[in-house]
């Protein structure tokens, strides 16, 4: 319905010259779009929210063969990258993987005693769960395995449902569970692409949060570091430095304390030497292996563990044995699982998308958020079934894989065949490995989560979200791992309630010597035009602001008349609402416009609206509130609605 | 800071003559607001947000005891328009408090039925509260008292708890418990002014939920009036249909049925009567007192009790005795009184603040929501030490005390004087009132609750609202009250969801002969400009959105590249952002521009912003993505954007 927008004035057009004729007041009519059926309509707002990257693009108008190759290629993009892998790319993957391998077995060790698990369940996990992700996964620079946050939430989840002392067996039941229902729910939420779910958790809190686990996480390790037997099960901060001074004058054994300061300071050095140089990135990947291997030696050598240095002791030869029959299907275990698993679930998504999207933006390539999350999904579902526990993509083993030039996800393949050959050949070798040791790997690793720039960035660019990275913060430290997240989510969700319910509005004003009308904070030159007020409304006017945006812009006019009648100006006549941010409006909004129209009208206040959307204007005029205001009160611009007030000012004024 | 905008150019300022020189193509630097320090940035939120209709602004520059005589008039308005009342607006008040009296004490001993209560506690509802909100409220038209919606929402919530038929004490004092609970919940949200909470309850649902509900009362009547005596507990149409026919052939009772449909088919013609003529308003009013009072008159003769009619039998004389000592302040059922009264206080609040707004919006005053909700939440409080249950505004009353000419708030206070001396003198006058004529009396009230102009018109111009008005009936109808109660908020929260992660995106064009860009579905006629493409994004890039927002803009380039190349037209070199309607930005919106930059560098495209707005270009320059982007990217109009890039354009095609 392309009408002519406006009639055509005969005037000989301007060939681009130097002095065009002034735009004739032709008013061009607002145009209203072609009346879209309902179905088309619903059918564009559902696949604007749940398709909106068009996942079917290539598969548009192509053979039958060619569909069957692009499907299996999106569940398992290996058969895609997989069909042009060099032996260049090999070597790349070859050299990160082992780096990784290198820097996650000890991290893996330390990281299921935070989960109150056996050693083994954290090498276990560093095994099945990527060999499932190279075959389904896209990124290619993450990596996976177990993680400090996720463990340390895992493990307080856990321990608030079964103490892992007393009922180890049982423990072990519900850890199972978890990861199952944690890897249903991550599939889930791709396979019926719910995944913007994820980005409800703003930013600013993710990094609050991160920073809050991750001082949390380096106080457990004090137990270790320290060599105190008795610790207490909670993780705030003010019961566990209770507990560590409680323990101080019998508690603490300083030869541990030697091994563990000494060995930290060694890691902390080499992350600097690493930081010089790109060419030096190797130095702090491998620094925590050389650690392990030269203190265990040394404890081995010293028998240090005959003076109170506790040591890993024992660890289980073999392979993942299957744990499928050891989840709970039934009883309220069940439902324990489930609820931890979606909460342990969701957070592992949010680090491993966080992640995939990083690394995916440094060398620009794509990655599908939905699909991502049925390959995490998958992993941890199969990682359940053979004795893991929630593994997720980890920041800093991702960083030393991508910095150590990896290619596509093979280097979490030769990850996991390293582990693999650790778990079959060298697990008695970690016998006499210190905790302290693996205290301060986990301390090293766990440092830079806490991101002070952004922290600073943040707090710099919008202090409402400074206030939600803080609350997440100060909840992990103070309180609970889930209290702190529950934090982070409500302020992220009320500072999107407060931006829908309370709308920007701001008083326009012309723009010397041009057509523009600009918002008279933001352009102190620009002039109001006497008689006539124009507001600007900065949100779509829905039921949750549409009482407040009538209220506000009455005060708007209250204020304007008080100030007009001290300066005696002339009596302010027309109000202008420029509509151009107004996306969309509902029937409370339009109710709220009536509203304000009857009571301008009691005042002998002429309404006028300028520029409404597609949308707007669509619905005023079904709503038969055009009619009502009058068709010749709805213009294309603020210019030229106050072009059309001016002849009426002049002559009353 | 008010920094000269532009170099004077030394040209004659057109006196606003015909031929205006063309503007010279001096660039307007985008202003950049004065940096507002962080105190006040916070207070302005917490004003705009708490406090946006300035309720301390009479106050200021006032003598001390002028400030504490509004400060007074502010608690109990009684004093403010007490001062100057006069015996013609007593006239009014008197001719329309003795209609709705007339109007109430039948409805609310059928009411009082819903809420599975003794009648006379519906009689006791309409005597305290109404002279509690006399003093406090500043609604003049509302009339308060029981009304049928909540009374059914009160009674299933009860039940749910607690039995009324073995054991009626307990039912009682959880009946004052939640009361007592629901006036502390509205006037707390009164008192902290989180009126705006209401809205979140948008109109649409309220049209389903009043729909639904009004049916779910009208079926509940069929009791009473076929006389049955087993019935379902249950609300929903199936059970209530099921268990009617069951006691098809035994259990109805055609007296009954013949009084009932007598009386219902002489108030509806009553009803229609009304809507004549304005003058007739009062024929509809008192017709149920009429048909109190003739059938009544007839069981009493006829002695049709005896036939199986049933009638109220028993109605205690006196006052409300007082009930403090009733309310539960410890133990299990608190709980639950605090559960069901905060959900009773909302809905009745929502239903008496609509009323207020309604009738103030009509007489063109203003009232204060969040004062209004101290109002019905200290009346409840004291309602509930008084023998009273939930009271609130009922929409028919309210519309017949407006109709009958109320003044002032004195209307509620003759009628609770009426209900005052029924109580004392005419209760046992009700001794042979046939339940049907209740049921009658009921049905006919909640007619007007099922709104479907309402509906057409939501239908008509929003789906989406369409909805949730159609979940919500469905959930009241087929499920519970608080179901469907529940389906309507969830289904509001996910329309603002939906909105905040979705926001419209839209490609711009040029409107021939103007300087004006405008969305190009709406105006057909607008022309791209060769190698440019603009493209407008209408919301605030947050959290929620910050990701989506980037894909949906690489989606847009995407297809306009593929066009180009198939119309061979030039390669797009540039993409400007309209940056207008997006009010305002955080980090994670500002990481995704930072993206978005980066991804256009690789592909050698210049992203150009236009028109950002105060807060979006203070935080552009604080997160220094303005020096990345390069200070002359960022133009005041889309049309100077085009017009810098066009010469760089020219050259290269």
């Amino acid at each position: 319905m392309s009408s002519r927008a406006h009639p055509v004035d005969g005037s000989p057009a301007t060939d681009g010259g130097h002095v065009p004729m002034k735009p004739s007041p032709t008013r061009h009519k607002v145009g209203i779009p072609p009346k879209q059926n309902m179905f088309k309509d619903f059918m564009y707002t559902f696949k604007e929210t749940f398709f909106h990257d068009d996942p079917l693009r290539d598969f548009k108008d192509q053979p039958k063969s060619k569909q069957f190759m692009l499907g299996l290629q999106s569940v398992f993009p290996v058969f895609d990258w997989g069909r042009n892998y060099t032996f260049k790319k090999f070597r790349g993957d070859l050299i990160s993987g082992l780096t990784i391998a290198s820097l996650c077995i000890p991290q893996d060790i330390g990281y299921a005693k935070l989960a109150n698990l056996d050693p083994k369940y954290g090498l276990y996990s560093s095994f099945v769960p990527p060999l499932v992700y190279a075959c389904m996964g896209s990124s290619r620079d993450i990596a996976i395995g177990p993680v400090a946050v996720v463990s340390l939430l895992l493990g307080t989840l856990l321990r608030a449902e079964i103490d892992p002392n007393t009922s180890p067996d049982e423990y072990l039941r519900l850890a199972f569970t978890a990861t199952f229902f944690a890897g249903i729910t991550e599939a889930a939420l791709g396979f019926f692409r719910l995944g913007f779910l994820i980005d409800f958790l703003s930013h600013a809190a993710v990094v609050g949060f991160m920073g809050g686990a991750a001082i949390t996480i380096a106080l457990q390790q004090l137990k270790g570091f320290l060599g105190i037997k008795k610790f207490t099960k909670k993780t705030d901060i003010i019961s566990v430095l209770e507990s560590v001074f409680k323990a101080a004058h019998h508690g603490w054994n300083w030869q541990t304390i030697l091994i563990g300061a000494s060995f930290l300071t060694f890691l902390l050095t080499s992350k600097i030497i690493g930081k010089k140089s790109k060419k030096l990135f190797w130095v702090p990947a491998i620094a925590p292996l050389i650690s392990v291997i030269v203190s265990t030696f040394f404890v081995y050598i010293t028998r240090a563990d005959k003076q109170g240095v506790q040591i890993v002791k024992h660890l289980d030869q073999g392979i993942n044995p299957s744990s499928f029959h050891l989840i709970y299907f039934t009883g309220d275990n069940l439902a324990k699982g489930i609820r931890i698993g979606v909460v342990a679930g969701m957070v592992a998504l949010t680090e491993a998308v966080a992640i995939g999207r990083t690394f995916a933006a440094m060398k620009d390539y794509q990655i599908d958020g939905n699909k991502e999350m049925v390959a995490l999904g998958m992993m941890n579902v199969v990682g359940s079934m053979s004795s893991c526990y929630v593994a997720t993509g980890s920041f800093s083993r991702s960083a030393v894989n991508f910095m150590a030039g990896c290619q596509t996800a093979v280097s979490n393949i030769i990850m996991s065949i390293v582990v693999l050959l650790t778990l079959l050949f060298l697990t008695p070798l970690f016998k006499y490995t210190p905790n302290a040791i693996l205290a301060a790997i986990i301390i090293n690793a766990v440092i830079p989560l806490i991101d002070i720039q952004a922290a600073i960035l943040i707090f710099k660019v919008d202090k409402l979200d400074f206030i939600a990275c803080i609350g997440a913060f100060f909840g992990v430290i103070f309180v609970s791992v889930e209290i702190g997240l529950l934090i982070a989510v409500s302020i992220s969700f009320a500072k999107i309630l407060l931006q829908v319910t309370r709308p920007r509005t701001a008083v326009l004003g012309n723009i010397p010597r041009t057509s523009v009308y600009r918002n008279i904070q933001q352009y102190p030159e620009a002039t109001m035009v006497p008689g006539v007020l124009t507001i600007r409304v900065d949100s779509a006017i829905y039921f949750s602001n549409s009482n407040y945006v009538r209220e506000r812009i009455q005060r708007w006019l209250h204020e304007e008349e008080e100030k007009v009648k001290a300066a005696s100006l002339p009596r302010i006549q027309f109000l202008i609402i420029e509509m151009s941010p107004v996306t969309d409006i509902d029937t409370s909004g339009i109710h709220a416009l009536e509203d304000l129209y009857k009571s301008l009208q009691k005042r002998d206040i002429q309404l006028i609206l300028a520029n409404p959307g597609p949308l707007v204007i669509g619905k005023l005029h079904l709503s038969h509130f055009a009619d009502m205001l009058g068709q010749d009160n709805i213009y294309l611009t603020v210019a030229d609605a106050v072009e059309a007030c001016c002849p009426k000012l002049s002559n009353e004024v």
